[in-house]
């Protein structure tokens, strides 16, 4: 094992740095970002920072890089309110990567990679048709990250799509059927392998697989 | 395709909600949490929400259900302003799973599921052994989210430990080779398969890939 103290990381140089600490979050969810601007200008971005935060409200989190340089994704969201979450999945991955390069606000990348934007009612912004899982969200809170500039946004979900076969009795959606990718550092995709379901977690009682798909274990 | 609208969502079964809002945002970093309380009796949980926030200063952001209930490892992060972050990997992804029971205070989960606590310098909180990487952090702030009651906790990166062969040369960390797994849902365990890394996008550009173990595309 490599033992690494926060002197030797902040040593380090800073593009070999990004990459080490971008990948000790563990995997990341990725997700193109649809935004647009007052004028109704498209813009589509990758992030790989949503993370769940409630489900009753249905409330997501999504950590937004300094805007330090212009920020198209964050400054539409502010103006319009509006952004949907769109899942990766392994058809659409190197046009969803390709949408990380920098742009002219004018350009949209869905024209730019060759994804198609959907507009859905109850959504200012455009989703992704080529997405198997899709949403609409409302921002309602824009947290300031002092330490280091960045911001955490907080919406509300609006409305849902998914694949129909992929929802299991109980709600559970198998997003590996949906194609649905994960990130790995900063420019990572893996697709996955099912191992199963675990059962609900008690102290007196052993977990049991609740699908008996499992490899690894 | 199913769309449901948020009333839709609303009128869901509590349960139901839960498992489709929790599938939303995509594949979720599978990672234990280790604390100790003042007097040094070590906890341990798994939490799939640790996000990364930043490089320079190391930053990861972590949400924590609403402490309406005791909640032990907020509780002893609050108390100490120590916490490790451990991947789950492969091998103890059933151990790790184990944990989310509801133990009292004074039982050890390191204990009552089989894994074993590593006390190391620059933490006050213990690591898990098992594990293949694994981190200390200390808690530099906790934000109230305030439309439901959960926290958002920032940390800064005080040491971190990975297998030596597992590091490429500019950085990226193969976290698959280290066995870490990835949650979707509540309950749902992956191994991945490494589809490649895609080159840094620009405009002008096609997207190369890094290394040409690529299966989906």
């Amino acid at each position: 094992m490599k033992r690494l103290l926060r002197e030797d990381i902040d040593a380090l140089d800073k593009r070999f740095r990004a990459a080490l600490i971008n990948s000790l979050s563990g995997f990341k969810s990725a997700n193109l970002i649809g935004t647009c601007d007052i004028k109704g200008q498209p813009n589509l971005s990758v992030v790989s920072s949503v993370v769940h935060l409630g489900s009753n409200p249905p409330l997501f989190g999504m950590v937004m890089r300094p805007p330090v340089v212009p920020r198209h994704t964050y400054e539409n969201i502010l103006a319009t309110g509006s952004y949907t979450i769109n899942h990766i999945n392994l058809d659409i991955a190197e046009q969803a990567h390709q949408t990380s390069a920098r742009y002219d606000r004018e350009e949209s990348e869905f024209d730019a990679v060759g994804l198609t934007p959907l507009w859905r009612e109850g959504s200012r912004a455009p989703a992704v048709k080529e997405a198997k899982v899709r949403m609409g969200l409302q921002l309602i809170r824009d947290i300031d990250i002092k330490e280091n500039q960045t911001r955490f946004l907080v919406g509300e979900l609006k409305w849902v799509e998914f694949p129909e076969n992929a929802i299991a009795e109980d709600g559970y959606l198998n997003i590996e059927d949906a194609g649905t990718v994960a990130i790995s550092g900063l420019d990572g995709y893996h697709q996955t392998d099912h191992l199963g379901r675990l059962s609900y977690a008690k102290t007196d009682k052993e977990i049991v697989r609740l699908q008996e798909v499992m490899q690894g274990f």
